[in-house]
C-alpha cells in the first residue's frame, strides 16, 4: 500500500535545449516555453490536489526557477527551498557548450550516444580551472568537484543525497517536492526500478512534466506515474530521445 | 571590529501598500513598483560586492518574491531559503484589509497611530477561524497562532528566532540575508539598538532597501546603514510614517 511519495519534476525547456547544446552544469536559464511548462507543471499538480511542504533543487537556476514558478502557481512560495550540488544534471565534461547536432556530425552518432547514454564512459574531462562557466563561489565548499561525470558517476552522487536526505524527510512525513534535471532523476529512478546499466540508456524524463513517484512504508516503489496528457508526454520523450541526433 | 553582518530587506511595495490597507497577515503580492523595488535592490548589492550564502524569509509572499527577485538580480538562485512565520508582518488582527484612511477617518488618527505605533495596545483581535486570508494549512502545525498582535507580540516571536536560527547561523560564518516586513526588522532594530518602548514609534522602515548590520565578533552590533540613494531613503521613511494619516 502506498504510504509515502516524492513528487519529481525535471526543469522546463532551457534556452540551451532549444539550441541543442550540452547543458551539463552550464547555469543555463529557461526559455519562454520552459516558463510556460513550469507554470502548467504546478497548475496540474494543483488540480490533481497534491500539496508541499519542503523543496528540494539543485544549484542550477533552470532547476530553481522551474520550482519557483511550481511554488508560485500553487500558491507554495512559503515554503522551505534545500539546494545541494548532488542535484545537478551530470556534469558534461568538456562537451559543455556544444551543439549536439554538431558534436554528432563530427564525431558521429554512436559516439555522442555513447556519451550521452553509456553507464560508464564519461565525456572528455575539463582542465581544473576550465570550468568557466560555474559560479566558483557555489562550488568552493566541496571536495572533489567533478570536471565530467558519466551516468554513474551521478549516480554515485544522488543516491547518497536519497538515503541521507530525501529519504528520511519523506519518512519524517513531509511532502517533498523535488526539481531536478535529467540525469540526477535518471539516477533516482534507476535506482527505484531497478533499471539495468543497458536498460537506462533508453529511459528519457520528458521537461516540465509532473512524475509521482509512491512508496509503501519501506521506501519500495509501488507506482509510478506522470502527470498530464499522455500524448504530449510521449512527445516530450521522443523529443529527449532524438537530441543527440545529427539532424535532431 | 566588524566580524559579522547581517542584511535585511523589508518587501518591495506590495498592492496593498499601495492601496494604503493593512496587510500583517494576508498574504498579499507585490506591485509592479515593488518588484522594481526588489530587483533594484539585488543590483545595489550586487554593485557593492555583498554575496550570500543562506536566505531566510517569512511565510508572506510579498517577502519571498522580494527574496526571489534578489536572488536573481545576484545571480544567487542557488542559495537555500528557510522560511519561518516568526518573520512574518505583526499580525493586524480585525484591521486586517482596512483601508488605513479609511480607519482613520472613523477613528481618528490618533487611534490609528495606537494600533500601529503603540508597542503594547493590540488591534482588535479576529475571532477564530476568521483569518480567512490566511492559508490553514501553513499556520497548521503552529501552537498559538495569533489572532492579533502588537509590537511587543512581534518582537516576542521574532527574538527567539534571532537568538535560535539567525545568530548562530551568523556566529557559524554564514553570509545570510533576510526578507522580512515593517514589523518583524523594526523587532530586531528594537533589539539590536536598544530603542525604548516609546521611542520605536517613529522607527519607520523603508520598502525595498537593503538594510545591512555589522556586529562584533559577540554580535553587538556596531554600524548599520541602508544602501542606495540617501534622499530616496528619506523619503520613503517619510512615506510610512504618513501611511495612517487620513488624508495620506
Amino acid at each position: 500500500m502506498a504510504m509515502y511519495k516524492l513528487v519529481m519534476i525535471r526543469h522546463g525547456q532551457s534556452a540551451w535545449n532549444l539550441e541543442n547544446r550540452f547543458s551539463g552544469w552550464a547555469d543555463v536559464d529557461l526559455s519562454e516555453q520552459g516558463v510556460a511548462e513550469a507554470r502548467e507543471a504546478g497548475r496540474l499538480l494543483k488540480e490533481a490536489g497534491f500539496t508541499f511542504d519542503l523543496a528540494h533543487t539543485s544549484y542550477l537556476k533552470r532547476a530553481v526557477r522551474t520550482l519557483w514558478h511550481v511554488q508560485d502557481a500553487m500558491d507554495l512560495m512559503w515554503i522551505p527551498v534545500v539546494t545541494d550540488w548532488r542535484l545537478n544534471e551530470r556534469h558534461y565534461g568538456a562537451l559543455t557548450g556544444l551543439n549536439k547536432a554538431e558534436t554528432a556530425a563530427k564525431y558521429g552518432d554512436d559516439q555522442v550516444k555513447i556519451w550521452r547514454r553509456s553507464y560508464d564512459t564519461p565525456p572528455p574531462a575539463l582542465k581544473p580551472g576550465e570550468m568557466s562557466f560555474a559560479d566558483d563561489a557555489r562550488y568552493a565548499g566541496i571536495a572533489d568537484v567533478p570536471l565530467t561525470e558519466c551516468l554513474k558517476d551521478t549516480v554515485a552522487r544522488v543516491l547518497p543525497y536519497w538515503h541521507d536526505v530525501l529519504a528520511p524527510a519523506i519518512k519524517a512525513g513531509r511532502s517533498v517536492l523535488m526539481a531536478a534535471h535529467g540525469n540526477s532523476m535518471r539516477a533516482l529512478v534507476k535506482y527505484f526500478d531497478g533499471i539495468s546499466d543497458d536498460d537506462i540508456a533508453e529511459l528519457n524524463i520528458p521537461n516540465g512534466i509532473p512524475l509521482v513517484y509512491e512508496f509503501d512504508a519501506e521506501l519500495k516503489p509501488v507506482k509510478h506515474y506522470y502527470l498530464g496528457d499522455a500524448a504530449e508526454i510521449e512527445a516530450k520523450m521522443a523529443a529527449v530521445a532524438n537530441q543527440g541526433k545529427a539532424k535532431a
